[in-house]
């Protein structure tokens, strides 16, 4: 350990929370004061003024269940075993607030680690293991990124998931509800792995979490030297226990379970390890019966979140049409948008700032003229990649585009462009197929 | 309105709180479960999967009291009468979580607003008078951007925050606590006052907030019609209740007083109305005994947050410098550190994104040799204006170097480069003296 407040945070907590006791807080607002099990009760009455809260008229919520899958197939959580999502038809800018980033942990819960006993320790194929502790992690030149998570089975119309995702009810959330967006603190894991030392041969790193099931994953040692984090801030502060507190990989543009969180080893080795997650769950099934077993780079993708599934247009006239673009190929370029089910297509406005690999935010003029009508949005990336529509990415795959919904494993990389309904009576429907 | 969910948040809420009721949350963290007084419980027990918190070993916490300045200038709560302070010597990246911004609202508590409620009123000199809902300005198209806010007072080593901010153990909450910076999303100014239709004459708004003081600002219009904002977003999600909620004033680079929060009220009038803390508690009072009375914009500054005072440094070797710069006048373009006392000064190193008008956060690869020394960071702003030492401020004013100490005033602006004295025994203490 190299830097250490000399006062503790617990220390100063008590002596603010004295000094802080005697003036009242004149809001009506919930205020929790529960002290932790079997513990003596440490932490005073909750202060907003320490730690602001959102208001209480504020009920954006995440929706799901911590269930795996595909443990649970039917009964009341059929529909929420995927983890926790976003709901984006409530967001605003590119960043998502922390308490409503999406979660997927297989059935975990969030380890409870204490921060100054965590280790991350490097070894395999390098010259000279490595233990960090967070403070040694925190002497280091660290860098700050925006970029987006993504679960790989987003969106997918199939599978567990796929009744509610084409649901004519089914809302922004319930349909691209499993990605999220923030602004990632830490360490670039070559640095760490340059001071290791790497021998030859070492062609992957598996990473593994600390959690109870100790979630690993196989990552080529091209992708860790470019532009992977040792990350330990989400906008602004540490990362939340969800996200994997306090020390995570974040692992840009790729599928969300390549991002271990709660990082504990990294092990240099020359082939994958083919772990759980990658033999049976992510491989993607092809027609001749073989597996493509690793699919890392999300695709160019799109939705509306305002008009979205769900929300109700009260009067005729001028909307802005508001959505959000993101693609693990790099920077969103263009974003289209039809407002008359894809006949014409015009460029959308693209507001600043646009990170690469991140959530960006378009905005669109449209005036709602009271008939019926689909609206829709197309991201283009830098490289050139456009996102498809449904029978598109059925031709691209080999596959009818009712397929989608009739298997019953779940389509990962499915980026097809999303249809909003506009009804006559301003109701906003899911019109995907 | 015109945008809405068909189905309520809170019912959304109750649907999900009971789905969720059966699983258990298997990590020990408070997790609170308050009513709100005088009403039927309507909140069920917090579930932490549909809005998460930071982990309960993170103890960063804003400083301070509510206390209006200056009926507080003694007693336990004198050091503490300026508002909240922001833990800066814990941040990471340049966003400031909601949770810690900092708070000065001159003794008022946020008002408990509804947003189905709440409107904003256009009027005085103009064609149109308007009243728009939140539902309303959701309508219309929004901007996204980054920037900081800060009290003209922080900093100041005078008046009644004097003694704890030039003390050896002041930290740079302590030091300059009362600056943040947020992704804020909204409304240009400029669209509804276009809409409204500005008279011939119209030179200035008053901007009115709800709460029981009824704050009001004189802004010029030449700044309205430039890039103020009618701020609803905070950070991905709706502006936190102490920070302006429903609706705030977003005056880039501009004293943080500007900022009117809870914004109920624009006047187009034809010159300033002189209010309270416009002729009586911001003008800035000259050697010939008169005073400047408006003094807008925020200069270039910058603080080491990292190693900064109240932090230990535990053994020699390799620390990264990290620090937040700033300027109300646009984008920082340059940051240099010193680690000998001023004698000498390197470029150091700025992380992306640089955001005009924002914190950028900075970075600088130290040795520390075990000996005692300063560490210093000056910014340049993009129209070269350049962070000033004591000396050069105090020459600048036309007064001596003391009378920063001595003056029973707060000096607004004060934006001189800050000093930390690392000793012998890797203690970081304040000098800026």
């Amino acid at each position: 350990m190299s830097i250490q407040p000399k006062q503790t945070g617990r220390r100063r907590f008590l002596r603010d929370g004295a000094a802080l006791a005697s003036l009242a807080v004149g809001v009506m607002r919930p205020a929790g004061g529960a002290t932790l099990e079997g513990e003596t009760p440490e932490v005073p009455a909750k202060d907003l003024h320490a730690y602001g809260e959102r208001s209480r008229f504020e009920m954006s919520l995440r929706t799901g269940s911590i269930g795996t899958w595909p443990t649970q197939t039917s009964g009341p959580d059929y529909r929420r075993d995927f983890g926790f999502r976003t709901p984006l038809q409530d967001s605003v800018g590119m960043i998502t607030p922390p308490g409503l980033h999406y979660i997927v942990s297989h059935g975990f819960e969030p380890p409870d680690i204490d921060p100054r006993e965590h280790r991350l320790l490097i070894h395999g194929m390098v010259d000279r293991p490595l233990i960090f502790s967070l403070e040694d992690l925190r002497r280091l030149p660290s860098v700050t990124r925006v970029h987006f998570l993504e679960c790989n089975g987003n969106s997918a119309p199939s599978g567990p998931t796929g009744p509610p995702r084409i649901a004519p009810a089914a809302t922004a959330q319930d349909t691209h509800g499993l990605t999220s967006c923030s602004v990632w603190t830490g360490i670039p894991m070559s640095l760490l792995l340059n001071q290791a030392g790497v021998q030859k041969g070492a062609a992957w790193i598996i990473a593994e979490g600390s959690e109870r099931g100790k979630h690993h994953k196989s990552i080529p040692i091209e992708k860790a030297m470019d532009d992977v984090l040792i990350a330990y801030g989400q906008n602004g502060e540490a990362l939340r226990p969800e996200q994997g507190y306090p020390l995570r990989l974040l692992v840009p543009g790729w599928e969300g379970i390549n991002n271990v969180k709660w990082l504990r080893r990294i092990k240099l080795v020359d082939e994958p390890y083919m772990g759980m997650r990658e033999s049976t769950k992510y491989p993607v099934l092809r027609p001749d019966g073989k597996a493509r077993w690793f699919q890392f780079e999300m695709g160019p993708k799109s939705v509306i979140t305002r008009p979205s599934g769900g929300q109700q247009l009260f009067a005729r006239g001028f909307y802005e049409i508001s959505g959000l673009a993101w693609s693990g190929g790099g920077a969103i370029r263009r974003v289209e948008v039809s407002t008359d089910g894809g006949r014409t297509w015009k460029d959308a406005e693209m507001q600043n700032p646009v990170h690469r690999k991140a959530h960006t935010r378009f905005g669109f003029a449209w005036n709602w003229d009271g008939e019926e009508t689909l609206l829709q949005s197309c991201s283009t990336d830098e490289r050139g990649e456009v996102q498809p529509t449904v029978i598109e990415l059925a031709k691209f795959l080999r596959v009818e585009p009712d397929f989608f919904q009739k298997t019953s494993t779940v389509v990962g990389h499915f980026n097809a462009i999303q249809s909003w309904k506009v009804t006559r009576d301003g109701s906003v429907l899911n019109a995907l197929f």
